[in-house]
């Protein structure tokens, strides 16, 4: 399974690469500029109700594509075949993880509808463009996982998927803090701007040093922490939810688009 | 000194009401969806530094206009004679009030420039159409003056002109504080985007209750305050540069404007 000949843009020779299994690892700082994205496959029979639970929260789960039932590809993000194009999948069953596989040519069935989900990669990218430091990054590297948290802001439920909003955190000082809520409202598709910023206890945080997920990041006396809506809420409700059947990407083993990044600015 | 016949907007039909003797109080309200400036007068000796000093403090001195040496008239924002429609003037000499008049009309000379500048009424007007609630005037009524501060942030000189920004403190809860962000990042010509929220010491303010102008009002637990420059700035600015000769209007005493808030909308 080849990419074309003659492909030019990155974000298809990075794909092309993960799907020859020449790529296995995390997608991060893979293919600067081009849009990566969370994945979610579910069976035709929860994916009307999943769908109007991504209409119904589009900050932490915008969604940048959703397939036929039965097809697996995604034209709409480039020549994406999603049961090849990303490095490494979990397989769900009653909303726990029953094993991690690298494709999943096996798995496919003609009843299953993918789902693709923006991702902070890229409001991240606009802000490292804007000169700001992404404290994640500036203390663990480019690789490095944000620091996120379960919160106390209810989803707003549809059918069986109902629970709390997952948000990422990255602290700043006002002054940037205030050009990052400018920055991140011009990319709705992706989080779009924070849900929230200051006292981490107002939305259920106990400890903005111990994170759910992710690695821990110092927040400063004069910083402000905040929080934008993160592309792991619809992972962690689905998986709530006990759906039967469900396959996600393994954490930061993103799907890699042909999409640009610039082009989610709505402004 | 009538105004036209037949005169339509609003704006006018106002400033036509000062300029002939029948408004000499606060604007605060008044002519609403119409631009209001705050009004400095300065010999054309130092005219060229204030200029400057607006050119490059365009948060605190967001430019409306600009007059020739001498001419009293300002068309970009009407039929505008700058010495009779404002409800009331203030002569500064030597840094210092030296009296409180009506009309310029016996103090206008051939080398004056006149300065109009953006005022917070125009962004106030769109945060309360978002369903905002501001706290000065919910709590004060619709001609309350908002709180400001003097702060530690120094404005870039120009000139003699030099000092500390002077900013309006509104409290928000943080998701009203983001939406605040965006709409007034909307109006850059009426001060735009806030330039601090949170710890209010952060930028030399001690207690965010007692203000320097302006009535003291409450922050609640669960709210940010944020602190967006302010027209106060460049008359506290040029006071203490102690020109000899200086005219503002009487603080809340502005120029109603032909301009409509919605024309400053940069998006």
């Amino acid at each position: 399974m080849d990419g074309p000949i003659g492909v030019t843009n990155e974000g298809a020779r990075v794909r092309h690469g993960v799907r020859n299994g020449a790529h296995r690892g995390p997608t991060a700082g893979l293919a600067p500029g081009f849009v990566q994205g969370n994945l979610a496959v579910l069976p035709a029979a929860e994916a009307g109700d999943f769908l109007r639970f991504c209409h119904a929260n589009p900050k932490p789960c915008p969604l940048l594509a959703v397939g036929e039932p039965g097809n697996p590809m995604l034209r709409a993000l480039g020549d994406v075949d999603i049961r090849t194009d990303l490095p490494r999948y979990r397989i769900w069953r009653d909303g726990e993880v029953a094993e991690e596989v690298d494709d999943l040519r096996a798995v496919w069935r003609d009843d299953l509808v993918a789902f693709v989900l923006g991702c902070s990669f890229s409001f991240e990218e606009a802000l490292i463009e804007a000169g700001l430091d992404l404290r994640h990054i500036s203390c663990f590297g480019p690789g490095a996982n944000v620091p996120m948290f379960r919160t106390s802001i209810a989803c707003t439920p549809a059918g069986r998927f109902a629970g709390p909003m997952v948000v990422s955190m990255r602290p700043f000082r006002a002054a940037d803090a205030i050009r990052a809520i400018q920055i991140t409202t011009r990319f709705p598709g992706v989080h779009g701007a924070p849900v929230h910023l200051g006292d981490p206890s107002l939305i259920g945080i106990a400890d903005v040093l111990r994170p759910d997920y992710g690695v821990p990041v110092p927040v400063e006396r004069d910083e402000l922490p905040v929080f934008w809506a993160c592309g792991v809420t619809p992972q962690a409700v689905a998986a709530a939810a006990k759906v039967p059947f469900m396959i996600t990407h393994v954490p930061s083993h993103m799907l890699v688009t042909d999409l640009r990044n610039a082009s989610l600015a709505v402004l």
